[in-house]
């Protein structure tokens, strides 16, 4: 192989890697803003969630494009092979990000004007900061193919879990306290769940950079401490 | 190029579509029981499914390590590769949609022994008759490279959204008129959102489908109906 064939393919490598890092970038804005929307009651903010969430699938696209075109070009070894496919895997888990921040958008628009308790959104807030946390910091992992940030990462999952499973019966306790809050509440309820499934996906991306850099599989099956599908709230007598 | 190369690699081609269409039967199934569990409030079958979700999982695993390795190998030219590309996208889509149906059926769980109106459950039980629907035909059309009937099953999925939308306002009025309701049209809600989801997992199949099939990329954004993200009930006074 010839010295100029080689250095094209790591700047093949190289780019896809940063598109990569583009991409995740973009995606924890949207998250940010979709939640910052839903906080604030903040419309105009919502809407450009959903806008801005078009380049994200465009970018899945195109990194996703360029993998398959490099692997077919180039025949990459193991190690380069791996570089590749964890772009491919890691632009799908931003794409499915970028998709549940702008579905969280999409129901802000819907509260508009509803009556909205503060207290009710808190939850979901404090929810949102910690996965916000998680997903800054795989992020940041990944662009420094930091294995032990990411490590850290997979092991916190369980914590957003157990706070979704409490926020789900918080909000299901206020919707039976009084009704005009079902309608909040509901739409509430997707939110948390959509930024629990964000956490989720920032622990994918975890597994997928332990996989490039070691090359070995975390375990098979994560540490789920979310148990709200099998909680049920009584109703209070 | 050899006899022996070239046969070789139809041989793992064919075996790419067989383990996707293998796949495509176990999701079906897993999508089928987990509504029949919800139903017929079966335990026993939803346990099954959240068993059965696995093995779809492993060959998800299976047949994108098989197209990578393929594509590296062989460095296949484009009708080829998009065959690889399009098993890779189709098995991503059933991973999915097993993943949807257990989630379906850890919530049956939660549901066990629950005051339950057969009543609630006829929205949900409809709206998965067709999904199961799109989702069937769209197998088929898979396994036959039946573009036609792919594109049939794209235009129908604003059908399942507008079900979906109305299902939403339905189990929202349910949870108004009476709080013991609260618990169950919650856990059906999400229910619903996951079949409907299930719905748009088969319209990405006969997306990708068409691509394969004809090279052309379906309209960029497909027609979408669900508004249910922007339904706002208000409480009936």
């Amino acid at each position: 192989m010839t010295e100029h064939i080689v250095s094209s393919f790591d700047a093949d490598l190289k780019d896809l890697g940063r598109k990569v890092v583009e991409m995740g970038g973009q995606a924890e804005r949207l998250v940010a803003d979709s939640v910052a929307a839903l906080v604030k009651r903040d419309a105009e903010l919502a809407q450009k969630v959903i806008v801005l969430d078009g380049p994200v699938d465009l970018l899945q696209r195109e990194i996703e494009e360029k993998a398959i075109l490099t692997i077919a070009r180039r025949q990459p070894l193991a190690n380069d092979l791996r570089e590749i496919v964890a772009a491919m895997r890691v632009a799908n888990d931003l794409e499915r990000i970028g998709d549940l921040a702008k579905n969280t958008a999409k129901r802000v628009l819907a509260l508009t004007g509803e009556f909205h308790p503060q207290k009710l959104v808190r939850g979901v807030e404090h929810m949102s900061g910690l996965v916000l946390e998680q997903l800054k910091e795989v992020l940041d992992a990944y662009a420094s193919r930091n294995d032990a940030a990411a490590v850290e990462v997979w092991k916190r999952d369980g914590d957003v879990d157990v706070l979704y499973t409490s926020l789900f019966r918080e909000l299901l306790t206020y919707m039976m306290e009084d009704p005009r809050n079902i309608s909040l509440c509901t739409h509430l309820l997707f939110c948390a769940k959509n930024i629990e499934r964000i956490g989720d996906h920032a622990t994918n991306i975890a597994e997928t950079l332990h996989y490039l850099v070691t090359g070995q599989i975390l375990a098979d099956e994560r540490p789920k401490h979310d148990t709200s599908s099998l909680t049920s709230v009584a109703f209070p007598s």
